[in-house]
């Protein structure tokens, strides 16, 4: 029987979904390629020993036991993080290891490094649960739709910001009350930068426009903007425009330049989008030849993650085991014909807005701010007052027909220098209708 | 240059799809693969000549021609239908060339046959769009949730049974009515019978649980209704409950027993099957490892066909460059490990139901009704009873919780068989809650 061995630092949560997935699956694995697919090794410097279900499993403490073994075959990195992640992949690459990672943060950042050593060795990189978590999407992308140029991805591939704003929309609760919940039930970390304030979301963003368009996409390419600053009345604003809002991650393909963004969408409620919710992702593209496709799934978790995993270390067995490694390029595209990216500068971005005014109710308030927007040549699709007491300020809201985000931006200066202005003006992004 | 030639057997609407995507993606294929894809002969019996722009390739009217032509690497069948689709891939595979087919009907019919013919002589079997048009379905079952027990299939996988049920949902139209436009706008065929009575929808599940289970499933198998004789009025009465009727192909896996039935049913409008209209699909998947997972895209046109014919086309391609041939089995399991499946008969099918029984107005109607449900051991869930011009029948609509289909027939039958009740009672089967 043909055996592959595989070596897995980290015995964390994704660690665990992939050795269970290995062992449940064993049987099954069987039946579809013929081989063994082994869990040889776990290094975890924190463990004592495994579970009793993987005791023909070696634990070590060093990974590098598992570098210098020469029967190991594929590499698992899940430790997660920038070091000695980074290290370890590159050690095991130069061992001859082929290698699978889950860390979308490290390859958006010190991706090019892994990708290029991995060519020098001929060994391949397994990324598939950096992205979309279960969802078989990295796949999709480089051989599902190989025949395609990509026009376009959207995505909502942030478990704990999908479910916080899930949330807010669904009861009215502030977003620090739904992060305190979230963080008690577990669906958000301890520190929840990441996840939050869209940096996550953009380390996903630059992995699927590398192998989307063949452009090196890093994360200091992302504009990014979190959901820390939503507010329960935003979301209710665009319940009555008729959309939710959502934190994308948004790219464009222009041709000469594409636009890398990530921040907080108006997404219109029958768009299937709005419709994801909870710790759910949804990912859409639009390519030339297919048209619109959308893959859906937990984006996150230990057996969906592990699910993800494990079909890379398959994938990858397959081709040792046929001696065809790298017969899809890591990246989609040939590593000599993957160019720089020209980013679409943010204020070239064009797009309807929604905005939110803080006014006091005064005569001429309104005309002195449709003025305003008339003059940056900004056109109003619809707007909305609402009631507020007396002496209040009151709250205006505006969909916009298109506009630029640099005439924006200066509307909005003006709008916030009016004396009678007395809090900055809220702007969120809708999503482009296509 | 490394160079793949493929012969292409019909030049409709998928073939021009395919012959277009060859065309315009020539480039990033290279860019990708290193490697040139060449439509290199067209056999149809019908044309003269090819558009200018494939004056490259050559236009035969003998499919033999592209057999015996010993420089072509792979053939790609899209003339459908069975005969002579069939002995055309066979004797391709005989000649030793790797096959690519859009031909659901075929396969879910003669599978076997072309799949054991392919096995001997060692040549590939594409068929990522048999199903699903453009979305990588196949691809994402077979490879992206190899680690998985496939516990459910729940597919929209017709676009024209689609859009149909959407129409009559929107506008209230009756089931002709629609079909009679559709057809003037080419959304249906002049014989529509395959796709609006769940016939091309059962072809395209027995192709999903054969690569999901590891089953020879065969259109045979599996239980089929369409949609003809659903009725605007159980349209609404579906809405006032809270569902959209979509024509769905559902399969449970049981382990030592499958399901295997395509019928209108009744999704909780909540649902993401239910918000998939007009000529779209929509494919769920339940897998054990990775949790829900749903594909959505085009499942039918020239261009998205066309992508998934190619992305096959590459695939193939890579893996003749690579000389990897069958790296993954074509069925998912090695075909050793393909057993005859279990269907678990229809009767013995539990889920929660929708009837409409039509009964004169009289007192002690309701009452006799729901005895014998009761008899029958089916529990209502709830009742709606529509208001009607006096002396006419009226309609009692009824929502059960899960009841047999057995019981179901039974307590049908006793309450067609009344006095009171004018016209037959018409049941619609909901989605089971997972």
């Amino acid at each position: 029987m043909k055996e592959i061995r595989i070596g897995l630092i980290g015995f964390g949560t994704v660690g665990q979904g992939l050795a269970n997935a290995l062992l449940e699956q064993k049987e099954r694995l069987l039946e579809k390629t013929g081989t063994a697919f082994v869990l040889a090794t776990v290094a975890d410097i924190a463990l004592q020993t495994l579970p009793g279900e993987f005791s023909a499993t070696k634990l070590v403490n060093n990974a590098e036991d598992i570098f210098n073994d020469p029967s190991i075959d594929i590499v698992v990195e899940l430790i997660g993080g920038m070091e000695p992640a980074r290290t370890f992949l590159l050690k095991a690459i130069e061992s001859g290891k082929h290698v699978v990672t889950a860390n979308k943060a490290l390859l958006s950042v010190h991706g090019w490094e892994i990708f290029k050593a991995a060519t020098e060795h001929n060994v391949e990189v397994g990324f598939e649960a950096s992205v979309g978590g279960g969802i078989p999407v990295i796949k999709a992308l480089k051989e599902g739709l190989v025949a395609n140029k990509i026009n376009f991805i959207k995505g909502i591939v942030n478990g704990t910001a999908n479910y916080i704003l899930s949330q807010m929309s669904d009861h009215g609760t502030p977003f620090q009350e739904v992060l305190k919940e979230a963080q008690e039930l577990g669906f958000a970390e301890a520190d929840p930068t990441y996840d939050v304030e869209g940096i996550d979301t953009a380390h996903k963003l630059a992995i699927l426009m590398t192998i989307a368009y063949g452009l090196n996409v890093q994360l200091d390419d992302i504009s990014v903007e979190g959901i820390s600053s939503i507010e329960p009345i935003d979301i209710d604003f665009a319940k009555k425009f008729g959309y939710r809002i959502k934190l994308l991650a948004i790219s464009r393909n222009h041709g000469d330049h594409v636009e890398a963004r990530v921040h907080p969408t108006m997404v219109p409620e029958d768009h299937m989008l709005a419709t994801i919710n909870g710790a759910y992702n949804g990912i859409q593209f639009q390519g030339d030849t297919v048209g619109d496709v959308l893959l859906y799934g937990q984006g996150a978790g230990m057996m969906p993650t592990g699910s993800a995993v494990a079909a890379d270390v398959v994938d990858i067995g397959r081709n040792i085991i046929f001696d065809c490694v790298n017969r899809v390029p890591p990246l989609a595209y040939l590593s000599e014909n993957i160019g720089k990216p020209t980013i679409t500068p943010m204020e070239q971005l064009i797009c309807p807005f929604y905005f939110r005014v803080t006014a006091l109710d005064q005569p001429g308030v309104l005309s002195t701010i449709t003025g305003i927007f008339g003059k940056h040549g900004i056109s109003i699709k619809s707007m909305m007052q609402q009631e507020r007491d007396v002496n209040e300020p009151v709250y205006i809201v505006f969909r916009t027909h298109r506009a630029t985000e640099d005439a924006v931006e200066k509307a909005i200066n003006d709008i916030d220098n009016l004396d009678v202005c007395t809090a900055p003006t809220v702007k969120i992004r809708l999503l482009n209708p296509e």
